[in-house]
């Protein structure tokens, strides 16, 4: 039998070190490395969570492989045009939901923070993860993410991921 | 000897995990599962932190056992007029401070961030949970869930349960 | 071969435990514990981010000795004319990041959320901790702890240690 993957230390581990490294390349601006935790075809999705729980399939982003990844990293740190701020990742509830078809379902609760230069720290963004893991060649990267979000009125645009 | 509690690895991965579908629970609006979270007497309290730290009785709600739990989930989503809004828990410094009389004591900080229709996401409670939870038929439940905050000042009323 | 510090599960339980309690040190006003989580010689630092990325010097707070430590704690309780507040701290993302010359190099974003009396509990403060931990008498202590913060505008000033 199986072991419960809830219960499993090792794999825990492993899987809050791959969330940590994730929060802090996003919250230290390191998106030239974003796509790098992501499988070669993945999926990436920022949905609204009214979609969401309608079945709706509007998502604010949508991505389906690293080089589309690679594509919005080159948008955002050279054409798009924005006002820069600072992220910060905090994250709670962290859950190893099953592991299904070689692919582990995780699950957490996120929250960022956002700063804008010369303003107070302000809730930005919050919702659930909802990804699947997958190991290749001995590391774990993200099969799929998809950042549901409670937040239906974003202040301003979502420029950075999430 | 009996092992120090903070450092038992099985016993904090089965009380993360009751933490992190607690709070999945309430933020997913799975309201009539919440009861069954608790023994069947039970307290809940939801305490303004002045009134805790002078040793004042009085609460923001007091319930004590699963049956008053279920009145107010009727309440909730049934007979009390309100503008709905979404709940985002994370919890922080989870604590498993000791193991007495057959329950075990945990403490964890907790933010709470609201989100209603067509606003910006907000911080809207956070403080201290001080729990004793118990072993029923293998499962872990909470026996006794003190949500003591620091907010005095409440956006409106807490609806929804903490 | 030295067991990689991220997967060491005692150690991990161990670190998480010493933030926890330090945070719940600086969330329940206990100040003048708040020294005694650092070693005699030490490092606290509260650094704007943006002073941090540029390499340059200048802190908000920057102090070398348990006895600075203790200075500050009595400014902050017997001296400092301000209003009092409530700090209510979250840490996400913990990483044990190295084990270099017998003390330990921890990370962890932070969040702090400030209620003041008869206010809304607002986010106060955000950044991350890039801490070094010391084993003395057994016990783990901070022997280094720097706080950069991404918050530039500082409602009011920083009264307590964060």
């Amino acid at each position: 039998m199986e072991r419960d993957p809830r219960f499993d230390v090792a794999l825990r581990l492993e899987v809050e070190d791959l969330y940590a490294r994730y929060i802090a390349c996003l919250d230290q601006r390191r998106y030239d490395e974003w796509p790098d935790f992501f499988t070669e075809e993945c999926v990436y999705k920022l949905q609204p969570r009214e979609n969401f729980e309608r079945g709706l399939p509007l998502c604010t982003l949508w991505f389906e492989s690293r080089g589309m990844l690679k594509d919005r990293v080159y948008g955002v740190t050279q054409t798009l045009f924005h006002q820069p701020y600072y992220q910060r990742h905090l994250l709670s509830g962290l859950t190893i939901a099953a592991i299904e078809d070689g692919s582990i379902r995780t699950e957490a609760n996120y929250l960022v923070v956002r700063t804008k230069k010369n303003e107070p720290s302000e809730v930005f963004n919050c919702g659930r993860y909802l990804d699947r893991l997958a190991r290749v060649d001995g590391r774990l990267l993200f099969r799929e993410k998809v950042a549901v979000f409670d937040s239906e009125l974003i202040p301003n645009s979502i420029i950075y991921p999430i």
